[in-house]
């Protein structure tokens, strides 16, 4: 394995037959030993199999992650949760752990049942060729992505050289809203149609399941559930962390070790989520939107959620235009109440907006500015101390084609 | 003037060179009796000086409403009010009556102010021709509309044959949320920018102040509060309604005949809102979405709402692909409380989706149903009584091609 991936973990990748273009649709992240785990999933109300199953298993010990593209799982019934406890257990059989020690988790086309067989002799493959390349995994569970998202991080926690490593999926149907597994279960429901933002983190870190579960939740609502690339949250999204604690270091439980550890997920996080954005549907730039200076970040977050799914915003965005006006109105339809005398818009330094009045400014500049393939909308609210930053991307006619054609 | 328009009022339009392409962005609609008037104005926190103007005048009699397409007359300050009370007042000369019997409204680009040399002159020619073209009108508050949208309709209260004629434009930047001038004005504010919807309704119906006030919140609220193109409210959303009693008959306050009156109102504003759904930035169909069987109608329409303004949704509807998971996705996160093996979903009569599980359906008749330039998607969440329609259009790559080079 490589280097820049955690110790005592393995992944594989392959084609068995759910996508029919040939391209890679099954993969596992496996551990040698039991991991802690933590999930956020989904708040659809209509929850795909995987993440009904993967949801109730979060608390046990966890050695696998089995994971499939090209279909959801969702809409799929009491078939669907047979299914899903059937990929757990095949995977199980192989790597002599019992079912409930394998998460599982889907992406693809809604209301089909997965063809279980092509999975059965799919997963025997999987396990017992050499689980040593993490590209064919992280291929495995891309669906219209048109590049795989990995990262990793290495820092030292005590003596000890502590990895954190990171993939993720997702280009359309994505603004995650994830909620962790501490939360009631608003449903037991059956599922839907999904794009979906899938994400699983690895990391040889010795941590406790409260540790876990609490740096994941800070992480994932500073990253994953500020993305938005079309407003659309799918029924599948799910966020899994495994903590096999290979790397020795002293068990994290709080202090500074735990300070050291949330950080560097937030990093790992937050440039996955980079990567999705940039990635998203038919997008040419990463928009990243502060918003600065209100009372509350639920607000901040709702005003920047409004802006990047503002269709008039991300389409003016990738015209290169300098329309702010789109972005005034957004804000000001956001249900948030703002003084509107008080609000300022800035393209990176260059303020288009100030005292919520218009700003002279050189359109050349903006243009310059708004042309890159990384634009920063910075928008103050000026009543207040908080601030959220959600990302997203531009809106073009390539998304309209690849989403008028999807099923067929 | 036409047989289809209500007796006593007078309009007209013309080109005074707000616009650079020539077409008409200027217009009148003029009653010679004084008008009892009602209102509803964007909620937007960034309201453009003509709501601001608009909204504190519509408590007076009024005999006038001065429309402007090519400019918001948004976030410009004091000058934008100024400028707003400089249209009324040079109407108001014209016909001799006082500027606050007069009305205004604009659309247009945000951020610039009113060329008011040529607004004054347009006003001079505009009252001195012939009142008695209604084309010219409408057309001088079009923005990005590909055709004019009218709708009048004549019936009798008691001997006296009434009349309501009205007229809409809109075509980006809609999803009006307004409300009446009674309710608390949130801000004093500067504006914004906007395609915004602006819809003038007269009627030569004798009804009481309030009757009236009553009438249009109850129409809008079924009407223009339930279209949406893309979910982005404008800062100049506006209706107005002027009623100058010319038809005599006795006046409406209450009971069978304000009944009839409000039934007659509703079907002129749905009539007028689907031609604007219909008429969407590049749009190829109108798009109905009937939510029933709900707690209330409050959480009927975040769910119609919530499907309608889905990118997805918006883009399998324009591919005819019958992507029901898409509505589903989008139904389980609108936020509304919703028992998933309830949800029934069809197109037209064809069901897709029953009790919260795929319906074997022919995807050749749901193709033949959501080619029609009309399509219907029924959702009934089976939890309540209530109801809501919504009205919206498809997503295509007309849209961003429109809107990605708006103001160049």
């Amino acid at each position: 394995m490589s280097t820049n991936f955690p110790k005592g973990f393995f992944t594989n990748g392959l084609h068995c037959g759910i996508k029919k273009n040939g391209k890679n649709d099954l993969a596992i992240f496996y551990s040698y030993k039991p991991c802690v785990a933590a999930g956020m999933f989904t708040t659809n109300i209509f929850r795909a199999a995987p993440v009904i199953i993967s949801e109730k298993k979060i608390k046990n010990k966890i050695y696998a992650i089995i994971a499939n593209s090209g279909c959801a799982n969702a809409c799929t019934g009491k078939r669907g949760i047979i299914d899903a406890e059937k990929m757990c257990k095949l995977v199980a059989d192989e790597i002599f752990v019992k079912p409930e020690n394998v998460l599982v988790a889907s992406t693809g086309v809604i209301g089909q049942f997965l063809p279980i067989a092509k999975i059965e002799s799919g997963i025997k493959k999987l396990v017992t060729q050499n689980l040593t390349e993490m590209m064919p995994a992280v291929e495995g569970i891309m669906t219209t992505d048109t590049f795989p998202k990995l990262v990793s991080s290495k820092f030292r926690i005590g003596k000890s050289e502590v990895c954190i490593w990171g993939c993720a999926k997702g280009s359309g149907m994505i603004e995650p809203n994830m909620a962790c597994t501490e939360r009631p279960v608003l449903s037991k429901v059956k599922g839907s149609r999904s794009a979906t933002m899938l994400s699983f983190i690895l990391t040889d870190a010795a941590i406790t399941k409260n540790a876990l579960s609490e740096a994941l939740k800070k992480s994932v609502n500073k990253s994953f559930n500020c993305l938005t690339v079309d407003g659309d949250t799918s029924t599948n999204d799910t966020v899994l962390i495994l903590a096999n604690a290979e790397s020795k270091n002293k068990t994290i439980s709080s202090g500074k070790d735990f300070q050291l550890f949330c950080s560097k997920l937030d990093e790992i996080c937050v440039k996955l989520v980079k990567m999705l954005a940039m990635d998203g549907e038919g997008a040419t730039k990463l928009i990243t939107i502060n918003v600065q200076n209100v009372k509350n970040t639920f607000d901040a977050k709702k005003i920047a959620k409004t802006v990047a799914n503002s269709p008039l915003v991300k389409t003016a965005i990738y015209g290169n235009d300098a329309n702010w006006g789109r972005i005034v109105a957004a804000i000001g339809r956001s249900g948030v109440k703002v003084n509107s005398e008080k609000v300022d818009v800035s393209f990176g330094n260059l303020y288009v907006f100030k005292n919520g009045r218009p700003v002279n400014f050189s359109e050349i500049k903006a243009k310059n500015i708004i042309s890159l393939k990384e634009v920063e909308i910075n928008i103050k609210i000026n009543t207040g101390k908080e601030s959220a930053t959600v990302y997203t991307c531009d809106f073009t006619e390539e998304y309209i084609k690849v989403n008028a054609s999807y099923r067929s």
